[in-house]
Formats: structure tokens, sequence, C-alpha cells
């Protein structure tokens, strides 16, 4: 029941870019937005109340296609795939276009901080028992262009409840943006 | 030339939070999308190369409307409004709906941590005389509900070329997240 969302949330994805990076007429414009009010009335005939928090899918698992870096569901998203490597590092390939623009031509630093908060807490998290960002500390190095990008975290050493864990966002010369993050897990009861 | 484009941004804003929400069938989610399909093919009829970068209005003043935060013509852009009051700290009231989830019901960390970034570098820019985010830390206190916001942030001192700022976003009962922030002025030449 989740699935036939996807290939809609792709072309709002592309709406969103087009949306900034038009320079058609207005009377255009106002076509175009004529149809996206048309497509806003069809998908609210139906609403879920709230945001989509966590839901759970047919197979039992519990899915957030509505988080706003991995979701599926949501057009803001890039979206992340986060994968995890044996050692228990993560890592993520994406592009950045001009929908998460700061500087001209350039990602926004707030995008990278943005990112680098996700995929640091991935290898912070253990099944069954997530950890909690504590403090998440970005060094801008340079600046980061829109396009491919990749990013990554480990688990620099583990303290009690605290794991502090090091990443980077990399272009093809190397690392942009740098962090470091301490994620603390809720004690069992 | 910029200004009819916000009432279409506006529509692509709804669109992106009714995507996350719909819970209508195949058959209309399919009729939505084929709007949406229509509206991208016209509004790419005219598309400007890479992203929307800084461009000069009819008034000769450089505007940034793709940016990701800002950006009246981005529809990722909540978009902020910062208010610069006359002792140098700004502030800024926001909305943030599904479209930011990160935990169920819950503002993803993440989104907190980008709308920092960019609140505490407002107060280190000077007229004509931008800054450059050095490093920013963000220290979650508890989670941030989906709704309305405040985020402010003020000069803690300027040391050099260095400019240490402060700041946090706010729900009704107080402050969710912390930050601080080093941003660098370059020397002039």
């Amino acid at each position: 029941m989740t699935g036939e969302f996807e290939p809609l949330t792709q072309s709002v994805r592309r709406l969103i870019d087009v949306t900034i990076r038009s320079e058609v007429g207005n009377a255009v414009a106002a076509e175009a937005k004529a149809h996206i009010d048309r497509a806003v009335e069809l998908l609210s005939a139906d609403l879920m109340p709230g945001s989509y928090g966590m839901r759970t899918a047919d197979d039992g698992r519990p899915t957030v296609l509505g988080n706003v870096l991995i979701g599926a569901r949501n057009p803001v998203a890039p979206p992340l795939v986060i994968h995890h490597e044996p050692q228990g590092s993560v890592y993520t390939e994406f592009e950045l276009g001009a929908a998460y623009e700061g500087p001209a031509g350039h990602v926004h630093g707030g995008v990278c901080a943005m990112i680098l908060d996700h995929v640091l807490a991935a290898p912070a998290h253990q099944p069954g028992q997530p950890a909690v960002t504590g403090t998440l500390t970005v060094r801008y190095l340079r600046p980061t262009r829109l396009g491919q990008l990749r990013a990554e975290a480990r688990v620099d050493r583990v303290d009690g409840a605290k794991t502090y864990v090091v990443g980077h966002i990399a272009d093809s010369d190397g690392a942009t943006v740098e962090a470091s993050g301490v994620f603390i897990r809720p004690r069992r009861r």
C-alpha cells in the first residue's frame, strides 16, 4: 500500500527542481500551477492526520517513508540510502541539485550538517536500541559543490552509554566537511 | 520577473505535504501523478542551466530565491524569514510540518542543525563582507515537536577574523536545541 507513491514522489522531486529553475512566462507558470493545485486536491481526498511517523508495512516491518532524509515518500529527501559495511561503518552516495543550494553553485552548509547528523547516527544505532544524538560538531573545510557526493561515518569509540562517531562528506577531490558526534544509548530498564 | 513563481512555489509546498500524507488509492494517485508530470513538462520548456545561484532583481539588488532555507522559489524552504534586531541579534519564527520529520511526530535533528547553521550565520555577516562558517556545534536538549517554532542567534564575541555566535531553536516550552558557531571573515585585500 505504499509502493505506488514512490513514482509520484519522484515526479514531485523533478517538479521541485524545475520550479526553482524555470524561466517560462506568467501564462505557462499559471497553467502549471493549475495542474499542481489539481494534484493537491486529488491527493487530499484522503489524508492521514499529522505526519507520516512510523508505520508498519504489509510484511510487519516498520517503515519511515516520510523521513526528510531517507523517506521514499518524502520529496524533500534525496533520498539517502545508507549502506552498512561488515565492520560497522556506513556510507551513502547521493546527488544534490538546485533544491539544496546555499552559496551559488554550492550545497548549503546547513544541508551538509543535516546529512552528517543522519549519517553519523547510523553506526551508533544498535538493533532495537536506537541512540539519541547528544552533540554534533561540523567543521567546514571548503565549499561543497552541487553534484555527486559521498558521506561516510564510523564509530570512533564507545564509553559507557556514549558512542563517539566520526564522518565526513566528500566530493571527487576529497573531504569537504568533517563531523564528529556523541550519541547516547538510553539505559535498558 | 520572479514574483509570479511564488504562488506556484506555495502550491508545490502543499503538494510535498500531501504527497507524504495521502491515503488515496492507486488510480487517484496515478491521476495526480499525471497532473504533476504535465506541470513538470510545462515548466521545463525554458530552464536556466544549473542552479538558481544569485541573480539580480529588476531593482538591481541580489536575490537568492533558490536558497534551500530562505528561497521564495525553493519549495524545500519553509521559507525562513530572518529578522534583524537593532542590537544585532536575529530571530525567525516558522512552522515545520510532515516534510521535515525524523522521529515520529518530531523534527529531524538534522533539520534543526540545518536551520541553526543558517540562523547563526546571519548575525556574523556584515554588509558586503560575508563570513564563512568554520565550525558549528549543535547540542540536542530534547526532541523538537513538529509545529510552530522559533530560532534566534546573537554574536557572543569577536576575536580578530573570528566571530563567535550562539543560538537555539525553541518551542512554546523553551529551547530544544542549542548551537554555537565560529564564523570567519575573509581578510579584506
